[in-house]
């Protein structure tokens, strides 16, 4: 892509997702502007900003900037939400705040922006719906929402509503892949949007293991972190199911959901149909068909590479 | 630690965890006996272990090996189970079968190991008490369950039964650590141990998103392997709430609580008790307190590794 081409950023709240989200545009080399309210917090995240970008591109992140691209520039301080947001392609919104006054900022927001600017909002949990209740363009409206730190965690939750046009989620997209992360588009909004569902049910366990006096916290912590997580990180569930199976494929997926079954059962009441149950290891095994071979040796560098970083 | 102190190790069954179990102990040097029934997946595995042996060498983890060990040996390959298992001083089950069949293979192995052995058992979600139904000597038996594959992973569940002694939870605790594994310990036997029960409530929400039609298998698997597991792996879900809670703590670490509970809500039907919800905030801020710098730095480094690991 063509230097020129790049959008106009601007991120409006500089909460831990909004510095995030300016680090990951600032080290593309896109113009960004950057907002907040409070000129203090500001001032401050602006000079966070810089430092964790110097973080991000130490290490080399291939996918962050295009090759041939100048040097990174430093975010632009908006004077007002008018003056941050007038000539962005992209609007950001990190705003912290219940869903009343996200719903205002976004109606501000749309009001100076340009017509065909695309917003997208980093709130967890939120719903497209509810969040462009105000708005008269709310085929401009997405969910994007990240993992923090932003500019550290590659997958994106992307939620269009069921106004969103299809331009602004190939926009959105398309931005997203460029700046090296991995949108992960939902289908159809639901409560809590994916990322929420999971951590709500992650938590719920974490939290019953302590207050039940299983584990401590920090015992908790290294379960997920230097087990649960580490393994996972190199594979999801559903394709470690798979690799894991080897051979018998249908019998060994169909024998872990069984055991899952039972666990559900005397837990959570959660039961699956028969139909269900074939239905997902069908599912699983379309998923990866033929790919075993190149993933497993995918997973297994992942592996490698993430022994030496779990460990205490 | 002297060479010479290291135990005898046997192995019995060939499983994933087995042949996981066996490179681990192999790649320390330590004496091992690996032993199946099925003398094909006996040899087959041990030429698997040798070839997981060199890859989990390759790439240097520390803590596997005590210095000034010779290089390590290649695994006995044990003719019977009285064979493999008569003088170890711990002996791993990762047989598979239901818990009948790991009662009574614990039964015959307890006939013919040394007084002095203490058994493991690999068993995903099987309590000390229900395994060791038919021995004389419980006091010797825990469940020590790593994640596959168990020379990557090296957070460890390791859950003592009433009956356990000790001297058998610190032997084993102590051989976990010399081998470079993170030993997390149960204070109290629960229904599917620690791991199942996490592993279940997040395979819930997986399956529900699957079958409700909101992301495809592949999404799921982006959706945790690149963002939510890629988050935890840098620090559990409680230090990573205490690390990004930052200066208005107990605040913060509420909010977030509030924001769960009404998930649960909606969802589960999970609730905090308002005292269970300040405990909770305290029982977090007592395991971190004065540590926030050194643990937000060791994150901030994990953090930056793992970007480098969990992009596509």
């Amino acid at each position: 892509m063509e230097a020129q081409s790049h959008p106009k950023v601007a991120v409006v709240g500089m909460s831990e997702a909004g510095r995030g989200w300016a680090t990951l545009v600032s080290a593309a080399g896109w113009p960004l502007t950057i907002y907040d309210p409070d000129a203090a917090v500001l001032q401050s995240s602006d000079e966070e900003i810089a430092t964790r970008k110097r973080h991000s591109q130490g290490s080399g992140f291939p996918a962050i900037t295009d090759e041939g691209d100048a040097l990174p520039g430093d975010p632009r301080l908006g004077r007002s939400l008018l003056n941050a947001v007038t000539d962005a392609d992209w609007i950001i919104d990190a705003t912290i705040g219940d869903l009343l006054h996200r719903q205002r900022l976004l109606e501000q927001v749309e009001g100076v922006a340009r017509m065909a600017a695309v917003l997208t909002c980093s709130a967890p949990g939120l719903s497209p719906t509810e969040l462009c209740a105000r708005l008269r363009r709310p085929s401009r409206l997405l969910v994007a929402r990240g993992f923090d730190p932003v500019e550290h965690i590659p997958a994106v939750e992307v939620v269009p509503g069921p106004l969103t046009d299809r331009a602004s989620l190939d926009l959105v997209r398309g931005w997203l892949r460029q700046l090296g992360r991995i949108p992960v588009v939902l289908r159809k909004e639901i409560p809590g949007n994916a990322t929420g569902r999971l951590t709500a049910a992650l938590w719920r366990e974490c939290i019953r293991l302590v207050l039940d006096g299983v584990l401590e916290v920090r015992d908790v912590d290294a379960l997920i972190s230097s087990g649960l997580a580490a393994r996972l990180a190199a594979a999801g569930p559903f394709q470690t199911a798979y690799l894991e199976a080897g051979e018998r494929q249908t019998a060994q997926l169909s024998a872990l959901l069984r055991a899952l079954e039972s666990r559900w059962e005397g837990d959570s009441g959660f039961q699956l149909a028969s139909a269900e149950h074939q239905q997902l290891i069908r599912l699983i095994e379309r998923a990866y068909d033929g790919e075993g071979d190149v993933l497993r040796g995918a997973r297994e560098e992942r592996l490698t590479e993430l022994r030496r970083i779990v460990g205490y």
